[in-house]
């Protein structure tokens, strides 16, 4: 457990999460979560829960060509809960999409993410 | 119940709720919540439950000099939540803040907000 506040911890996980996936790095990716996370991306979809499933989740997404660009700065809480804004531009021009989407991940006591939420619907998905 | 889908009743409720803020109108803000809300603001801290607590905490928010600034475009989501990335101007310069938030809001089956979380840290607030 490192010596910096909860807050500049978790801004940095998440600042890292979308370098990682930049990097098509699933592994570093995979690093930030805790051994019993879940998934719900997007919301309203059933959640993956477990190492398996989320593994298998960001093995697959981190395989497509995409590139994540942050909308407004990350925020922190007072909490154990950290969000942000981005858009994911995902496939190829004529045959992707940018879907603007927020994720709010919770931490568990040692920084790592316990849980990630992705808010974004149909309409904020828009051919690329 | 409006024959809108739920994602555009969502954002369009998010966005009254922005308007009616930005008129300090906390009876508009209100008439969004349904009997039994919940607001965790900033995540955090204790949540209010119940309407007399909510609306205790927007009569007190109204009464300030505010203006809130979406920083990015409204998410809905696949289910009943929907969320959007704003600043908070309260106060005014030399002696407020700029509060840059995330709000997440849970919707029931008529379409008005039956929680709020709004994600901000002691970094997200700066002085005006």
């Amino acid at each position: 457990m490192s010596e910096q506040p909860q807050t500049v911890r978790m801004r940095t996980a998440l600042q890292a999460y979308l370098d990682a996936l930049n990097r098509n790095d699933a592994d570093a990716v995979l690093a930030l979560y805790n051994d019993n996370p879940t998934v719900e991306d997007p919301v309203g979809s059933p959640p993956l829960v477990g190492r398996v499933a989320v593994e298998a989740f960001y093995r697959k997404v981190a395989a497509m060509p995409l590139r994540l660009e942050l909308a407004a700065p990350i925020r922190a809480s007072h909490g154990n809960a950290a969000a942000m804004a981005f858009d994911v531009l995902v496939g190829v021009p004529g045959q992707g999409q940018r879907i603007s989407v927020i994720d709010v991940m919770t931490f568990d006591a040692d920084g790592r993410i316990a849980s990630m939420k992705a808010y974004w619907g149909p309409e904020d998905a828009k051919p690329l």
